[in-house]
């Protein structure tokens, strides 16, 4: 396995893979790996010859009052599980490699208002561009086939996927579904934040999710599904800042009958924040202008 | 000459000659093609073996008050010119190959404050966001080796510069002397908006820029050179909106001794905008911290 950390290693090494009519897989990852980076490992060797796997925690996507200082890092045991995963090259840039002139002086990229400013946008201002910038050097320094994505966090893979479409990029986007622990409560690096209180709170997110779920399939209507998430949440001890049911293609609000949907959820438990998300397949009753045409 | 609106095609085209190991020059214009612009062509047909002229008159660099809708647009005169330059590609590429969502929904590229806040980008914000914006997409589109463009646009030359090195592009950004009327008025799309008299008064932008490089030169400090100018062209009955002496790499203020400088100027002749700049060599009395070493 290469562990590389400059731009021009990865060029040359991707490069000769290209020239060898090898595809690629980029899996772009924060470190600190759990379950469901491995996932994503695993569906970028299924879906290409060569995989490339990116730790780098990105300054640009970090608010000033989030947790960029404290945020985990545990290189040697994510090699470790790279190398057991069969990964063909770990790239870990110096800061210099994804922006020569220092973060605060680097070019951005301003995601399109629909896509940064609602839901996680809504608290997380700029957190969005910060993700899109380093997304696309990364895209543009390797140059893959493939790039792997989480539906974990389901908004930032909307928005790389616009992305890849709006600038034409000849990558294919990948959204590999969410891992969950036993409980339901979906993986992430931030739960090592968690007090064991906060930790059996935790896993309410998905039982209220898979509730919404449960009622839309019902019938039920996106407001009332939305209102009594919210409450489900408070109710468990976390505070919630949106339960949302959003087209599951574009995020929008009121989506149109018959579209896919999905609920999205953010709260906090103590100082941590966590979101999660689930898909809720079209309504059959939705698909003839709200006549049921699938009950007697 | 091929002639194209879409951007897969113009990538075929450029991919079938990149494989026969023809190198490419990009040209992005906006098209109402003259002097100047030719300069470019004829640049790019040194530097590679093939040419691909853009034209496209970009909406996301235009301010709202200004004159998008009236650019002057000559597609026939200007795809004749380019035939008789020897071009081997005109791309003229349809809204939606450049912005698919539309120009309101497209993700954007912020150019850092260091270089956009400052000379035209306090009189046209946005400005060049939206050049960055078009020419990240042609480059990734096109992929030159080479791209060109005009010094007369210098400040935008240099976002375009520090835009490739940011992103780590694998394209020469190649800069071309400004091309004047025999009066030395800059060559520019927008002198057909000059009425008789307005057009006598214009090139007194190049001269007051001559008369400051002169002075600088002869050791006379900027912010005196800068007053002068201002004076000089509010005098020819132009309305100036800045004349900067600056650091010729980086556009800053007050360059450290013995740095290239670059004395920069914009002005109003009646509703129509115009600029200019001018090179000035280091100044070698300033090499030698400011002790005058070429005197004795």
């Amino acid at each position: 396995m290469l562990d590389l950390a400059d731009a021009g290693g990865v060029a040359a090494a991707c490069g000769a893979w290209r020239r060898d009519g090898n595809s690629i897989a980029l899996v772009p990852t924060m470190g600190n790996l759990h379950a469901g980076h491995l996932a994503l490992v695993d569906r970028a060797r299924v879906l290409a010859e060569r995989v490339v796997v990116s730790l780098y925690v990105n300054p640009t996507q970090f608010g000033a009052n989030e947790d960029l200082a404290s945020y985990p890092r545990t290189p040697v045991e994510d090699l470790a599980a790279l190398r057991a995963a069969g990964v063909d090259l770990v790239y870990r840039p110096a800061e210099a490699e994804i922006y020569p002139r220092g973060p605060a002086r680097a070019f951005g990229v301003r995601v399109p208002s629909a896509y940064a400013d609602t839901l996680c946008g809504t608290f997380r201002p700029g957190h969005f561009d910060g993700v899109a910038s380093v997304v696309l050097r990364l895209l543009l320094q390797v140059r893959p086939d493939v790039a792997v994505f989480g539906e974990k966090d389901y908004q930032q893979l909307l928005v790389i996927r616009r992305l890849v479409a709006d600038l034409r990029l000849a990558v294919d986007i990948e959204g590999v579904p969410v891992i969950r622990e036993p409980d339901g409560l979906a993986m992430s690096s931030r739960n090592r934040y968690l007090t064991a209180a906060q930790r059996r709170q935790a896993p309410a997110l998905y039982r209220a999710l898979v509730a919404a779920a449960d009622a839309l399939a019902a019938g039920q209507v996106p407001d009332e599904v939305s209102r009594r998430g919210v409450e489900t949440i408070a109710a468990a001890g976390l505070r919630p800042q949106y339960f949302e049911v959003r087209g599951a293609d574009d995020l929008v609000p009121a989506p149109a009958a018959g579209q896919a949907l999905r609920v999205l959820v953010a709260a906090h438990a103590g100082t941590t924040r966590l979101i999660d998300n689930i898909a809720v397949p079209p309504h059959p009753r939705a698909l003839a202008n709200g006549v049921d045409v699938t009950e007697n």
